[in-house]
């Protein structure tokens, strides 16, 4: 319409100015109408929990995929679709070996999970790897954001690999993953990895949702044990010297030794495994073979001795208990009263002002007293 | 008045029966009036709380008794005495070092810390004796509580030995601990030590209200390793190994050995400190001036990088937050509408009817409907 005016106006400017402008030829509307109608059409289409499920079961990477950002999703739509879709996966769910994997930056976990996942796909095995870093979003530097740096892996039919969920709080990172990993296994995925950075709270997030915990360490002097938090070495069911190849050949099979005599005079688990330690190269590919039959003789032992079931029962009670004091924890701190209150009381804690129960018991008798407010 | 009536109708009974009772001899009451006078005058005179913070002041064991048995009672009326006592206390609390002492019953955790104890007082010291054992209620084996096997120390004048406060949950008895710590550094003991079974929860918290930490543990082929938790030889500032005599000498040396090394793997401390392992004979009195200097250097390393401070501060922080979620919990499963469901919803989450994260909303929900009920 615009445009029609201009055109009108055309005779007048060469009558009324000495500057000629050429009429040129009418510009296409910056909007294409008939695709936002296509958008529209198929945004209408959205996939609904059935579609999700029949794509899962199909092993179908793309829905599988899209499910997963439904269930990483805050959105109460996207949240209510996850949770149907969760409870339909659950049946087929459990049917895979879930391994951690950990170890400082530097000591090569990506290309170590790049090895041994081809290792694992050649022999026949659906790899799905999985993140838990819920520091990415602070630092950016988020645990297999970059892809390429699993260039192969990433491109291989039957490994499936998806980032972290970078959203909130470790609990909430935690409930993600837990549900990726259901969806996966209803994919039909039979080994999971759940990578995480062996410096923080993560760790025992990680600890507590497989069956199989994997260190990596590098060989050294002392060096590569800066940043590992302690209490993380009694966690491994199994060390994995990295990068035990060339010069690095002998200070791998001494370090090999000192851990394996080391895990000796560690006390015995729970599960009746005694942790190993071996040495691998992730880049002549050798000690991945020993690295996957240590981890069958695991699980064949522990689902002989029946610990694998009794761990995965505990795992789901443990997750439900956190949850829900997580909830507790998160209504008692985000309530206005206690928010305004809390840190000049924890200041008169750390003053000796008063004591840590005295204190507790004040911001308890703060949030109580509220009664209504705060339960809701 | 009775018996005088008795006493008249004795001529009676002459006449009349053909029984004859002896007049016999008055008895005295078997209540002694002035007694009841006399304890009734004690009872008002119940110490206050300037009666028991003078005598704690003043070092007197029989008041110090008395307040840590308030700090443990139950009672409204002695918990407000408490309150009041320990507020009091606080500013002249702090200045000892806190000793954590854990290892398996069979170490000789009596006999060395009776050893050592003795050594300490020796040169000047002034020790508590506190203890963590929260299952001692079940089970009646509480520790410290057949003082018989502390002899020589618990007649020592400068040394005080209380047992493990045997009520309830384990942070009910962390916090009377804690509680009774502030008063025995009041009354000027400046060494304290605080013993745990090293099986349970307890070592955990032990380990955050303490300055040093010390494991115990017999040299041997790895079967003193039985019944340690793991993770705690991680917590572990010091290891000695006990019962470094006769026949055992050897061995002990050796396992010393293989523990450094082992300790030598593991990922530094926070606090800078390298743990040590040490040997010692709690019969021959060997090794205690070590592991004394030890715990010394470690107090002067830790107090020039500042760790020591930050570490107390973060320790009271910890209890304050430890309290409070505790009691958020409490209620919460102590509440009628959660404990008539929750067996049955674990049920679901175990046999993968359901996942965690939904039982753990369809709880959070149950409760915070019931709204002002529940948050009373």
């Amino acid at each position: 319409m615009e445009k029609r005016k201009g055109d009108e106006n055309k005779e007048k400017q060469v009558d009324e100015s000495a500057l000629i402008v050429n009429p040129g030829i009418e510009q296409p509307p910056s909007i294409n109408e008939d695709a936002i109608k296509r958008f529209k059409a198929k945004k209408r289409k959205q996939l609904g929990v059935d579609d999700y499920f029949k794509g899962i079961r199909e092993g179908n990477i793309t829905i599988l995929s899209q499910a997963i950002t439904m269930v990483e999703s805050s959105l109460p739509k996207h949240q209510e679709i996850a949770h149907r879709l969760i409870e339909k996966c659950l049946p087929f769910s459990g049917n895979s070996v879930r391994i951690g994997i950990t170890g400082v930056p530097g000591v090569g976990k990506s290309t170590f999970i790049e090895a041994i996942g081809g290792y694992l796909t050649s022999k026949g095995h659906k790899l799905a790897v999985l993140a838990v870093d819920p520091s990415s979003e602070k630092t950016k530097g988020s645990i297999l954001g970059d892809k390429t740096r699993m260039e192969t892996l990433s491109s291989d039919p039957n490994a499936f690999i998806r980032p972290s969920p970078s959203a909130g709080s470790l609990g909430g990172v935690a409930r993600k993953t837990r549900e990726t990993v259901i969806l996966c296994e209803a994919a039909g995925f039979d080994i999971i990895f759940i990578e995480t950075v062996g410096v923080g709270q993560s760790e025992v997030a990680v600890h507590s949702m497989v069956d199989f915990f994997l260190l990596l360490m590098l060989a050294g002097a002392g060096d590569e044990l800066q940043g590992i938090k302690r209490g993380i070495m009694e966690m491994a069911d199994m060390i994995a010297i990295t990068k035990a190849d060339g010069h690095n050949v002998n200070k791998a099979k001494l370090a090999q030794a000192e851990y394996q005599n080391a895990l000796h005079l560690f006390p015995p688990t729970e599960s009746g495994w005694v942790p190993k330690v071996v040495t691998c190269s992730s880049v002549y590919k050798t000690g991945l073979p020993e690295i996957w039959d240590t981890i069958e003789s695991y699980m064949n032992l522990t689902k002989e001795n029946g610990y694998f079931n009794d761990r995965r029962s505990q795992q789901a009670k443990y997750w439900m208990y956190e949850s829900i004091n997580e909830e507790l924890s998160k209504r008692f701190y985000n309530s206005a009263s206690i928010k305004s209150v809390i840190s000049s009381i924890e200041d008169e804690v750390v003053s000796n002002k008063t004591t840590s129960f005295a204190a507790a018991q004040k911001l308890l008798d703060i949030y109580f007293d509220r009664g209504n407010e705060n339960s809701k």
